[in-house]
């Protein structure tokens, strides 16, 4: 038996017209015996047609999507839309508003916590409430990433294999509708399984869409213009806003992380010096970059090399890195493999 | 198959006597490898007879009901009882020693985690332990709350609708003899669910009642006068001090809280200037209070209305409010609904 | 040689009219290389004539004061001054924005740091642009304090005794205007000595009120309007709004604090049950109240009496206390000694 | 369904050779998105044979195991091994660099968390991978610990009881050849119960050594060569390494914990001031030590005795107590009970 | 009189030959009574001659000097110099290891604290240190800075005024020897006043020169090239490294900052997308940026505009903002103003 | 002009008889606006006669002079003594409470600070009295001091070289009498210079003595003997006790700490494997330990040397070591050098 979630909201799904309030996680503390999490939302609703559900802020510091939906979400009249628009631009408030990938609360990394847990930590009952309550709503979802803090990445989309051809190329096609200049397919063996949200919306046979837009903490005008713009093609294509005025999306060039020998991770502390940088074409033994000790800095810094060729698709953002750091991830073209 | 508790402690609940003495609750720490966490325990017993549990502390920043019990567990003479009374203060002890709601360990509100985990976080383990081991001991149970550090709170008590008819006429009835200027019934709707130590009682069938006494993290000593009293009139009601002298229960009022718009919430962040006292009659609409900004003062501040009418339960204390604290709860007859 | 401030504002205080900005006080951080900490400031001037400078958030947590400014600031019309108004409602801004007594950059007590530092810690620097700056500008201060929220108080005013006889006059004047229930002197014995902002003012030859409105951080209706009406008749008795309406003033009571043995402390930790209500007057060698020990409670609660007699004015507000912290200060007539 | 770990390893654990580099845990944070924590691992293999797997750093405020993995690692030449043995100094990693017994990621005390989760938190992903991988490649496992900060501790080994007969007797074998000057028996009810790594082994019906080798956070120089010389008289016992040179042991005597009364803790918070030495013979009721009360010194001190009679295996190391706080525990010869 | 500074090292000033060893600063710690905090040092010297030196880390989160120095000390040779070089690569050592502007012992911005203080904290010792040892062995003083987390920053470099034409002409001269893009004066005005290294350099009559590199907290490989040639081609032109090969520098174009209405601040907490980047020339009033608030989504995000025109020389790198953040800094034209 | 410290006491150091409570240090906080520090205090007085200042706790994790003030305030009758006896077994009580040698309000080492600061931090407070209240009551001083949790330490006392020859002598005296196996002479420059204790007496020509009884945050029982004889023939030898019955003096070896090259550091981060134990003899360049690395233990471990010959006087408790920690402090006799 599932759990209900005990996430709640005025916002009525069901009603025609724009709505902006947001979801009550109840969280009682020391401050606030009764209290409750609110995570905005929007909900503009026109008569029958398909539901497109849009997030950002999963990880709480990376921002091209969280201005690319709050644009929209201003932008958007709800005359244009046939159907239902459903814009939750800060899902991890808790860590949106601190600036953190994870939320403080319970150090969650959101994307690591699908399916969720209703009466769990703050993170997984918003996992939960995704899972149970939002994506089954949806036709089709997006999923708006950056780097974040610690990475630089290219400006790409990201799906997993789909369960069938059919929905393979049904995601296939929305990545070249977003029109990233990268596009890249996933099964999550490099980390996330079947914990993300995009594996919950395929648990669910929802189409998703992931995104990479950026980095750094820091915004790129660029990714959020590309985010608003490939936005607005998806809710055309899907018939959401069909009569909305688009600009064509670019081509995109589809491509995979090629496993494990794709990664570069620090091995020690010190300085990353890096010797590539992103978009490079790069070959297997290449030198990757120092590692300056800072404690000891007389030795020789150590010297890292890629372990296969590729593209460098994203690479550490802060200097100072720990053993264990990812320091570079290289993409191949899809048919390479 | 239920797990059993790791925690243990000396008391024989079996033996004759005053006992007081502390359940250990085992947690490994740097400085305390085989260490355990004390909550004090005082249980007396003279012969055959029904038993009462007696609990305050589940949030530790709510006063009268420990001093309540601190002082009722030095004042009775075992030689009044007939039966057993099990007296446990401090139940969230490590939350209680901090003068915190929720505890240190684990930021756990216990009284949104029954019936627990037996190899949980430390509230887990005291939810388990209670709903394992305490309850199933007693006739009845009474869990005294007041409002804590972030409510002030009009005296109550307050219990479950009971499973049927028969319980819920026994259930009201202590509310009566407890007597509390009002008295309220809940289902848990309203946060709780079945996660409250009413709702562990309940599900094995043992009468529970709640209290909630003042709040502030301020000791109200009209409040711990009556948790005194009531404690007592309850003893004799149920037999366990048949003999004891006891002042007459003043009327109750029976009230419940009527949904969602009993209450009214803070939408930004700012000085809390309420317009209404702690038992006044508002009405739907009525204007409640001001969030005055603090960060950008030149603004206006922000007007909040009652979204119903009814009594005012429950209000704020801390001035200073964040988006979603609860600035006000409501009540109502309960013919009224 | 001085040292010149750091802080610095876009307010013009030779201008006409109603300004609103902050002060700004360079603060560099990880985050934030250049930034500096907004103070918000209110200046209204219309023409020549007498300047009240008008202070509340020395001390984050105190809120009646904070209430009263916002509100007169909003209120006042340029058009009934002759003179200057300056309102600076939260001095210590992150005590104020934190809800704290004491500043969360320094744990500064800024009421224990004047005159000041122009290259000190955060609230040094506050205290020296109060004493270096600010306070030469006006013709009065009112720092308007309450409790906090260790504690409770009865509200009352304060000065100093004053250089000579007239300006003693002059300040017990402002305490009748004022008109709160009770006025008391204090010459900084009892600990704040020579380092508070009314000291500062002293040193000046500039006249200032200081008050004590309510306590617990949590706001008294009644202290804020006591604050707001006391504030508009000292404005309008030192000719700074001739015209304006303002309710009379109720009589006070002048007292004082009569030494060291007009407080009682706790000696131990526990729960604080108290003996006695603010207002009460109490005699030497009364019972003052319990601490129940939380820790060890099989053991008798630690029973404290009062080393004289006076009246309660003010109580410590949490329930959980420990050795060294206030329970109670009692007042006396001004006359007695 | 049992759920794969998500640690991985380029470690070939099949292939001869000696390697040496780290599991790798998947840990997402603000600083690195695709980070993992490196926990080091040894493995040396000469073709077929028994594998031994050597641990310590389960808390990682305990050194000679520690030291003695490491320099065995160091001098363990390939050429003499008949098998394969894993060593792993530092189990729980974040808790061996940052001194502390449990984890700071999750305040997580290993050794009390088997079988532990594959997608829990990073000391329940260890214990997970513990179980499912390591153990089961094992012949026998010796997990090394010493009393760590909080206790000093007697040099002895421990095993559980076995399941049978036979598992017993070779459990009690490897007690005398490791050859610590105490050995004993424990079923785990004292506190860890089925959630420790040594139970883990169990389930599976591989042999487990546990050890204790000194304590106080620092290091015993004799401890740490009984760890060496004991661990090369069990690779030889086992065959690992049938021509090593080794130091034959000295005799151990078989000895148990025989209940709670073997524990003395502390009931009061004070400076601890022992009255017996590690390795003393008490009787019940002599003085064990006084709790000195430094909040209240005052006061008397609290004297503490021993419930029952026996040896003085282990006593707490830090000075400061507070109530629940081991002091000392006892043993006594295995016939005796 | 001067107090004497606790640091020392035991490297060799006077000694000719390559050294590298670190100042000990100590510091006093629960887990190090007696230890010392260690700053890297090199000393490369070879016979008589002018001293050069040259430090970063002052902020521990600006790389591009730290890598410089990094790869420069293990570069040079001894026989190529004709006197000394003394290179500081992490001068605000705890700063650096962890990554941060600021010290975490004292949280101290060790640029705003010369001339320092011989016993105040760890920062205060290292700047009164730099000035009463380090500075007074030296002929000039490169101090090499970028943006930090918190800013982006074209590359330049920056002097002071000079107290005479003299040494105004040779600071000049340093710049354009330097290299940068962009070289600007700065007499401290806008914020660091007479408390920064250079100006404690210029209270000695000693040349610096500061530099501005990159920023965000992360390395670009351009700005690090810049510092070691610019670093070289000074070393050079001093007469350090008289042979030395160097790259010629590209011209240098010569800028100011304007003053106060060159700044642009944040007045709301949000996410901050701005609408120049880099090297833009804007126009007072034009648009800077938007600061979307992420706490009420629903309001009109915070338009900002610049107050005067120039050149974007620095912009806030995090998205979010919170008031008083500095968003852009400008530059004019040095001749402009 | 000296200004007057804000700590007061009721404690009448002029009474005849048993006296004991505590100073009283004014430090406000959130939760304690009016609150002070206890420091507990005993006077016994009995008519004219020398004052015996003895003091423990001046850093919080050293016991044995805690324990041996304790017993010695609760067995000395005052009708034995002839004078007066003061004494302060929790110096620094904000660090004792916490079992941490510095203090948690300011990490202030109060060794460190004499002369101290009347209005500085509470550990600045703390010194000021003692040099400006307490030290000119006293005829001699006593501070007990041990290792502490980062240092084991032989038994031994300590004084400075005295201000003249006679001093000197009586200083000696003073180290016989006490009697430890090891009594040394330090002028403060291995760190202390004029900010510790002592000096602060020496200043006031007041003899002062320092000890070192154990270490490692445990209570060694034949140090807290010592203590408590030693103190007993101080008191007897001064006339401040002239009948009281001691156990005599065992002979002490008068030492030296030979300056830098005394102590040996680590340089490196890893687990300390020492090889030499405390009052063994070394020579220079003998093997001192090993350093092994915990972050990439596949590296060889770091010798450390001892850099000259010497009685090992000190060594490092706990075995985590980081770069500057002190591992080994040698002595060598006083006629050596």
């Amino acid at each position: 038996m599932t759990l209900q979630s005990r996430i709640w909201t005025p916002v009525d799904f069901d009603a025609d017209g724009s709505q902006s309030d947001c979801f009550r996680l109840p969280h009682s503390t020391d401050l606030s015996a009764y209290g409750w999490i609110p995570i905005p939302v929007f909900c503009l609703k026109n008569g029958p047609g398909p539901t497109a559900l849009l997030i950002s802020g999963t990880h709480g510091d990376e921002y091209e999507g969280q201005v690319a939906l709050l644009n929209l979400a201003r932008s958007l009249d709800c005359a244009d839309i046939r159907g239902r628009v459903i814009i939750v631009p800060a899902l991890n408030y808790p860590a949106v508003i601190s600036g953190r990938r994870v939320s403080p609360l319970d150090e969650g990394n959101l994307n690591r916590m699908f399916p969720g847990n209703a009466l769990g930590t703050p993170s997984q009952m918003i996992a939960h409430y995704v899972s149970e309550v939002l994506i089954p709503m949806a036709n089709f979802v997006v999923d708006l990433h950056s780097g974040g803090r610690s990475l630089h990445y290219v400006q790409s989309s990201l799906v997993r294999p789909g369960r069938d051809e059919g929905q393979r190329q049904a995601l296939f096609q929305m990545m070249e509708v977003f029109g990233a200049p990268i596009s890249f397919v996933s099964n999550g063996a490099g980390g996330g399984g079947m914990t993300t949200l995009a594996s919950a919306a395929e648990e669910r046979n929802i189409l998703a869409l992931t995104t990479e837009l950026g980095g750094g903490a820091t915004l790129s005008s660029a990714g959020a213009a590309l985010a608003e713009n490939g936005l607005k093609r998806l809710l055309k294509h899907f018939g959401v806003t069909p009569e909305l005025l688009v600009e064509p999306a670019q081509p995109t060039r589809i491509m995979m992380v090629a496993g494990r020998d794709s990664f570069v991770y620090s091995h020690s502390r010190g300085i990353f010096e890096p010797f590539a940088e992103l978009g490079d074409e790069v070959r297997a033994d290449d030198e990757a970059g120092l590692i300056h000790p800072v404690e000891w800095p007389y030795r020789e810094p150590q010297l890292v090399r890629f372990a296969s060729s590729g593209l460098v698709a994203c690479r550490r953002a802060p200097s100072l890195a720990e053993p264990g750091d990812c320091l570079f991830k290289l993409m191949v073209p899809l048919e390479q493999l």
